[in-house]
């Protein structure tokens, strides 16, 4: 049976001393009262739920999955007390509003908690945390009235929210959705249609779900431009926030998937059901991207997590099965074999997710900073670079980081060999969850698209001219420092691969727009790569600075040395990946484009 | 449902126009009786049993599963009539030596047909598969009166056949095994212990399953020098080949696997079991071994089968499947979306897969004939030379076929967005039963160390010469033919760097050997791709002839364009990867190695 223990220890290195949260105590509200002692208790509040109740159930709701029984869905035996005790601990509220019930805490410290509870039962994370994507939604298209009687029980946990958005026939391209909403006397809307895919759709663990709906208005424009959002409740709302009548929306079937079983996947009908629009008329999209980017941080953080979860049952595996010899000769020669640790290709499988896992989690941290930044710094000068460096990195954390971290649960789940394809080993059900993830919000593909599409192009390449000048500055910095050279070198290297990948681009994509979408993926790993090396560099510099000057006598040295280790695996071995996704861009659109349809 | 049709086009492509295997009628057995029509029919009919009769049972197998009711193993719904025609149909002695009752057909033409029925229904393959292997090992090692007895009812299908090698302790390092065989007074052995995860170990399919079962007879060395090959069959056989009762073998459960469910993966114990040895005493390892490097090029054709398979069904989806617009504007503007097809990372995708299978194929088919060599010239000296490049490439192609074909399962699950994910569609079966084959017969890893650590150094590196010699020959020769220039420069260029690498090897890895296994995978990487170049060289060559001198008015010149398109982006959007790999090797195994292994 697999275990976890939360890596409390990294989460704090990058919370205190590479973002150095405490900087923005006085400028972004909560941060002041994220005391080095409350984000300790929290993180470790969060590590003892996630480890000893959540855990232990991810097997449970693997094995059991949800059941639909008429319309109601039940859900793994032991999730409903787990989420009770979520709700109990306040969990829900860590980040929310303090108006509505929430903690106000820095929104990067809930991402460390969310980053627990998916490694340790992802199925069971998504309940609560789709909730998160709808509370920002009302929040930001909703009505005072609209925030007040939604808000509060969402943020307390009492109602879970849900997105509505994929239907049997558009997934991607939601200009073809056909749900219906029609204008009723009272203000309100009739919806009617039918959503598949919808995660936490219907679940037996709180007492309402609201959800969050996109249909069109009859009479409004075409495609993208006549689609709105609309709260569509499990039971009504009261003025007064009590539960009023069920309303017309039901579950009428549940998916039977690859993984996530504990997650119930819903199709929705809507059969009339009375709905509220949220924000203006045929603006529905805007609003539900604002959501989604968020929710695709979230998703990136998952395939992290994933990595997490699947390493740390691979190394204790692989301390302990003894297979073969040192190829330098018997480590454990008093011993039938050396455990296969010893092995270079088992630690070359171990290596490379530990150092896509520990850099991602500093990249998701630093963009979770930025969200912070970015709802809540009073410079709007600040918040739009922020807005800026975010955009442009959500896509390329959501593809990269969920395409790795189901190839690191496959890497660990490698190393348990013929074990690993056995279900009670609980490796192969961490591949299993960890596929979902470069799927939804938004397929890979769609973000390599939205990168090179949307965020690349941007007002004139603001973003990337951003990122460039972040990173370049970093590497001009640090150019004559002979100790960081092994690390500065090959970033500023890749960097100007990444440049000249660039150029390419603007130079080919506009003259041949397939040029660009045949380029999208190995542009957005090439970025990401870079993104993780800068991140690398980062914690290289601080821990030669803490070797040098260590902080006092407690001061653990083992771990700034293992970490200078890993940032060197990166630089050697991961990183000249970037050469390889140049070469295949600059090839073109035309090997891709040329067989007709009929010919593949 | 996911649907199969067999690519006999491709098939014959191959085995006629690229391995032109008539020019070997006079020299090996068989292929003079394998003229094209014979070849066409039994394509023909291995393709229409793998797709109406195997490829319907390929989901009924996976919901299903196998079944342990007391000690007998009931195989899924509509196996064992699938079984008998495959019996009656005379496929499972395809290859064999005529005097067992075999048709002695090309081997090569048989692992064509091992491809059909491997894409259709992996796990229903298998228990025919692993038959195959068993053949081997009694017709290496066996007395004569033991082939005798055995072979023609395993050749005609009558009687499968099994490996049994790992316990529960031991996997990889088979030096710890520990089941034991007693000599008994009449030659015979008792063998007693417990083997794990034996494919095909208990079923319902066939009157008898012959055990081959690595075992110590007591007293005999430590290690892997002590270890002995047994026959072991379910039910004892008596002198005349009629059976006899029953042995004490059994099957102690059925592992729950991540896939392929339609194969009984059986815990077998031997309590005292009658055994008959194989060959000499202690010798038991190389005989195993001798039938796994034939094992493994059938799992390396696994590994494309289930490509094959999940590609198909992706283009069909992606020719179907309408959301959004081509990026240089709507190709069907009187619909409301156009195919996904049009999108150039769809066809990143679909090309990615295709180029590898069709690749994979030709290299996997000139291996296959290399086996036909091997075992039919009559000259020494090409059996020997035969034997170095198949000894060399086997490795090779097992990880990277199944490392690959998994990967390809993937891709094509991921052009389905979300509906991949679903049960119903049957992609993420070719996932889950891809799977395995990156771990059975060998974990890749290992797969990499026995190309550095075996395959390389032996004999003074006399196979990579060979290898070299061959690929630089075709370089040398087509080296100023300017069309031919796109595929040969690249193929060069690659072969170059991994003469680089092989340089590297010989002077990093005797001083210290963790730098061979630290650089393996990347070794065996940059190989398998030099060796796919060299397959698509050759077929632009073949191409291009073609396409200047056609055959004949029947001519079907999109067949050829369409091969030159694969060719041309395998050169440049495939074979890019081996620089970075080449980088990686070269950065040695200190990153790897420092790490104390508690700081994993």
């Amino acid at each position: 049976m697999p275990s976890y223990t939360a890596p409390v220890r990294d989460m704090q290195f990058i919370l205190h001393e590479l973002l150095k949260i405490d900087r923005h105590n006085e400028v972004l509200a909560g941060f002041s009262e994220a005391t080095p002692d409350t984000v300790a208790a929290i993180l470790e509040g969060a590590a003892q739920l996630s480890q000893e109740l959540l855990q232990p159930l991810n097997r449970v709701g693997d094995r059991e999955g949800c059941r639909l029984d008429n319309d109601r869905v039940v859900t793994p035996t032991g999730f409903k007390e787990a989420y009770r005790a979520v709700v109990d601990g306040g969990w829900t509220g860590l980040t929310g509003h303090q108006e509505h019930g929430g903690q106000g805490l820095p929104y990067v410290l809930g991402l460390a908690v969310s980053e627990m509870m998916a490694s340790a039962n992802m199925a069971f994370s998504m309940y609560a945390g789709l909730t998160s994507g709808a509370i920002e939604a009302i929040e930001i298209g909703g009505t005072e009235e609209q925030k007040a009687l939604y808000l509060p029980k969402m943020v307390s946990g009492q109602w879970t929210g849900t997105m509505n958005l994929t239907e049997a026939h558009c997934g991607t391209d939601l200009g073809l959705l056909r749900t219906k909403a029609e204008p009723q006397a009272d203000g309100s809307y009739r919806i009617t249609g039918s959503k598949i895919f919808i995660s936490s759709g219907e679940h037996d663990l709180a007492e309402n779900i609201i959800h969050l709906v996109l249909a069109r208005i009859p009479g409004g424009p075409d495609g993208v431009k006549g689609i709105s959002l609309f709260i569509v409740s499990k039971f009504l709302v009261d003025p007064d926030g009590g539960l009023g009548e069920r309303n017309a929306v039901s579950c009428g079937s549940i998916e039977e998937k690859m993984g996530i079983h504990g997650n119930s996947t819903c199709v929705m009908n809507y059969d009339g059901a009375t709905g509220y629009l949220i924000g203006e008329a045929h603006q529905g999209l805007k609003t539900m991207f604002i959501m989604m980017n968020a929710a695709r941080l979230g998703v990136a953080v998952q395939g992290l997590s994933q990595a997490e979860a699947a390493y740390q049952n691979a190394v204790v595996y692989c301390r302990e099965r003894a297979q073969g010899r040192s190829l330098r000769g018997p480590k454990f020669p008093d011993r039938p074999a050396d455990p296969i640790i010893v092995h270079p290709d088992i630690r070359r499988m171990l290596m490379t997710v530990k150092v896509f896992k520990e850099g991602a989690r500093a990249l998701a941290y630093w963009a979770g900073l930025t969200v912070d930044i970015i709802r809540k710094h009073p410079e709007s000068e600040t918040r739009r670079k922020a807005e800026d460096l975010l955009g442009l990195l959500t896509p390329v954390m959501k593809a990269y980081f969920t395409d790795m971290g189901f190839n690191a649960a496959n890497l660990c789940l490698q190393c348990f060999g013929g074990h690993g394809y056995i279900a009670e080993w609980g490796m192969e059900q961490f591949v299993r969850d960890a596929r979902i993830t470069q799927i939804y919000e938004g397929a890979n593909g769609i973000q390599a698209l939205d990168l090179i599409g949307r965020k690349l192009p941007a007002h004139k390449g603001r973003a990337i001219q951003l990122f460039f000048g972040v990173a370049g500055e970093f590497c001009e910095k640090y150019r004559d420092n002979a100790s960081l050279s092994p690390f500065v070198k090959p970033l500023a290297g890749a960097l100007e691969q990444l440049v000249d990948a660039t150029r390419w681009l603007m130079r080919h994509a506009i003259s041949d727009p397939d040029n660009g979408g045949a380029a999208s993926m190995d542009y957005l790993y090439m970025m990401a790569l870079v993104a993780l090396g800068y991140q690398w560099a980062q914690v290289a510099r601080i821990c030669q600075n803490q070797l040098s000057n260590p902080d006092d006598d407690s001061f653990d040295r083992r771990f700034y040395q293992n970490k200078l280790v890993c940032a060197t695996f990166f630089m050697e071995k991961v990183l000249p990946e970037t050469t390889a996704h140049l070469a295949k861009l600059k090839a073109g659109a035309d090997s891709l484009m040329t067989l007709p349809a009929d010919a593949f």
